[in-house]
């Protein structure tokens, strides 16, 4: 069984919840409100210690240990272990890491904090420089997506992956911190794409 | 034939010399000077436009065109391919990519700058705010780590992984930006363990 453990507004959350209504995987959800703080509660420190969301739980069908798996793209990888989602070929499949790394440490290191401190804390008077200097390079890691997708379908080419539903997750909502996505034609035609997939679920 | 670009006192660029060290794979190693900002060169620009190192050149033996792959976590997960540094059963495989991306998004996020702010950097006044806010991230990162370590010899047991080889990159230099590693026994120990690997080579 696998329950996830997830917030609604979340693009780490929203990414495997994601993942399985594309593949079809049955699973458990499991709301943390984060502006609560739910996260912190000993019940979810329980689940994950570093108290971040998403967390998967992994329970065999056995009677062996649940695990819980927590890194969201880590999680993503699990999901679709052997789906279409991942590339079968050596360099692809590098390339599909190389977009998820990306993804964690420049568009939801920038948009999140971004979209976070202006939907979310209102634009808080100690938190505006580093809204500022994450504001743009935001805009920077939004050009560098559009060109990457100028004449393909998707990141890697032809063939949706684990680096679309990742990186979807948190340029869909950019202009929520702000941003404005009109610049960009090639990211709004394949958010397009990707809200066609059979099976697409809406954050 | 493989290229690495990459720069001698870069943790991200380390990890990838050492897995091919280790793994007794053939690579070229071309240095770019930070400091002296050849990251930031026309020519190194026309190899990685994003400007970080390290970054992988492949080229094919016949004459396909070459590849460039960045994200030192990528870049050594393709190295290691099929090999003892990366474990086969599907849960192993995942929470290495747990720690691998931890790696990235709170070791080196955290770690990287503090140490670089202090040794090479010489602590500008404009990055102390970030300097401490850092500082004490690092240490709950290596109080995280050094607690995961209780009990076993490696991050995910007793087998060494591509997790030991690039959380080692930069934990083991953190004294360089004025953490102290003392307390942490379990790490000390580690590391330890590490450098006593068959083809183990200093940063």
């Amino acid at each position: 069984m696998l329950t996830l453990y997830g917030n609604k507004n979340s693009g780490n959350s929203y990414k495997t919840k994601l993942t399985c209504e594309l593949l079809g995987i049955d699973y458990h959800w499991v709301e943390i409100d984060i502006l609560a703080k739910e996260n912190r509660e000993p019940e979810y420190l329980a689940i994950n210690p570093l108290g971040q969301v998403p967390a998967l739980k992994i329970e065999p069908d056995n009677n062996d240990a649940a695990t819980i798996l927590v890194e969201s793209n880590a999680i993503i990888r699990y999901l679709a272990d052997g789906s279409r989602l991942i590339p079968t070929d050596r360099l692809g499949y590098a390339q599909m890491w190389q977009w998820l790394l990306y993804e964690q440490t420049e568009v939801r290191a920038n948009i999140g904090p971004v979209r976070f401190i202006k939907k979310f804390q209102n634009m808080p008077h100690d938190r505006l420089d580093e809204y500022k200097t994450k504001f743009a390079k935001s805009k920077t890691v939004l050009q560098h997506l559009n060109e990457q997708l100028d004449g393909q379908n998707f990141i890697l080419g032809d063939t949706v992956s684990l680096a679309d539903i990742a990186l979807y997750a948190y340029t869909h909502v950019a202009e929520d911190g702000g941003l404005d996505l009109a610049p960009f034609e090639n990211l709004r035609a394949w958010f397009g794409r990707i809200e066609g997939l059979d099976g697409f679920m809406a954050m």
